[in-house]
């Protein structure tokens, strides 16, 4: 039917539901009416660049406006930041699987609410970059763990649930083509590593901590070159997850920082 | 000597260090001169919170202005919001344990650079109760991971080594007493539990997924409250982790909101 999956028997009988972190709710805003359009969803950690992308979207598709008065629908929430422009939604996820988790969640909520059907969404975040040109973009075919596993452990009370971290490989593919149509654009199709640290988790030196040696670095990031990882960021295995098991068509695409 | 340590031989030969997240740098700020008096840390997840909370401290502090004019220091990145009380400083640190060891990570690599000495970190955070009152501080003695354990996994590049979430013990007994203080403030002592997830590692039953029934459920938080664990929030363990091995007197106190 190409609408959004929750899988959560309790919704049915709750009389209201709050969603806490975006600063919405089914009894305070007519969701359907707000958001029912929604075709695609775009998020990234940066409420600044997620505003940017905005505007950006607001002027690519015409839209009445300048571009400059995008307002943030979760303006009563500081957690994250929320942008409409037409059929895109542009969202902020902030840093980390925890984080990135709490919006989905909610997102996707929200997305049932409003009955939005066929839903495609993007992240468009940062990442670093291995063995690949600064300023190239990756597309990610699978999210890989810190042991280049295409898994997410999910915990669960106390258990632990091992979820598939594939994305969807139509969607990278016609991503791919776009990206051809632009020139100097550099693209490609890998894996993605996604870590719960920044610096001891991604073989950085200049953290406060740091126990290993420039060798031991390079060798561990060459054994996640050679299983594929092209690039490094922090969400994308509990994107994939949640988006795979919630029926939304979902890609992940890094800007590897120059 | 009641310096802030960092653990990373690597720091003393880097010409720069960039506290890219934060937009502060050795190179670009004079660390000492802006940060040398600092005595007092104090973290929380929401950045128009901490804002409020510099604020506070500025009145409380009988601080030149009105309390008004605190400013962002970090206002050129968008991941955390800082502000400085006189020997204060109010930091957001984003949601779950990935965001808040960035935000540690170069907030001690600062600390360091400034040449803070005998600094006091303090996390005054959210969190949802379990068995208590609401509207109640917890004042964690120590923080435990979802199987109740004092322990915090930590990846370095693919290995786990397992670090220490014991907190400050006289700083937790001295915070108790100033709340005795404070007419009709219920505060206690007890382990504080930090997940991953708010949803499904919480046991809430109003996420997008959620796979088991209410009973299971309470079944799990009758477990952790058997363990001690009087509240749950997102980054403790990371914190308790952080400020011990780099010899911050930390603790964490979480509000149980109503």
């Amino acid at each position: 039917s190409g609408l959004v999956l929750v899988k959560n028997p309790h919704l049915d009988s709750m009389e209201e539901d709050v969603l806490y972190h975006l600063d919405l709710g089914t009894k305070t805003h007519n969701l359907p009416a707000m958001f029912g359009d929604i075709k695609f969803v775009c998020v990234g950690g940066s409420p600044n660049r997620m505003r940017a992308f905005a505007q950006f979207m607001q002027r690519e598709l015409g839209l009445a406006g300048d571009g400059e008065d995008v307002t943030d629908i979760c303006a009563g929430s500081d957690r994250y930041a929320m942008y409409q422009a037409g059929p895109v939604l542009s969202i902020s996820h902030g840093m980390g699987i925890p984080s990135i988790s709490i919006m989905l969640h909610e997102l996707i909520k929200l997305l049932h609410h409003a009955k939005c059907r066929d839903v495609t969404i993007i992240r468009i975040g940062t990442s670093g970059g291995l063995g690949i040109e600064a300023g190239s973009v990756v597309i990610t075919d699978t999210a890989v763990d810190s042991s280049f596993q295409p898994r997410f452990e999910q915990v669960v009370l106390d258990d632990v649930v091992v979820r598939s971290t594939q994305l969807d490989k139509d969607l990278a593919e016609e991503l791919l083509a776009c990206s051809r149509e632009i020139p100097d654009f550099p693209t490609l199709i890998g894996h993605t590593m996604c870590t719960y640290d920044f610096y001891e988790g991604q073989g950085r030196l200049d953290g406060a901590l740091c126990s290993f040696s420039s060798e031991k670095k390079l060798e561990y990031l060459r054994r996640a070159y050679d299983a594929g990882v092209r690039n490094i960021e922090m969400e994308s295995t509990a994107f994939a997850a949640l988006c795979g098991l919630c029926g939304l068509k979902g890609e992940s695409c890094s800007f590897h920082l120059p």
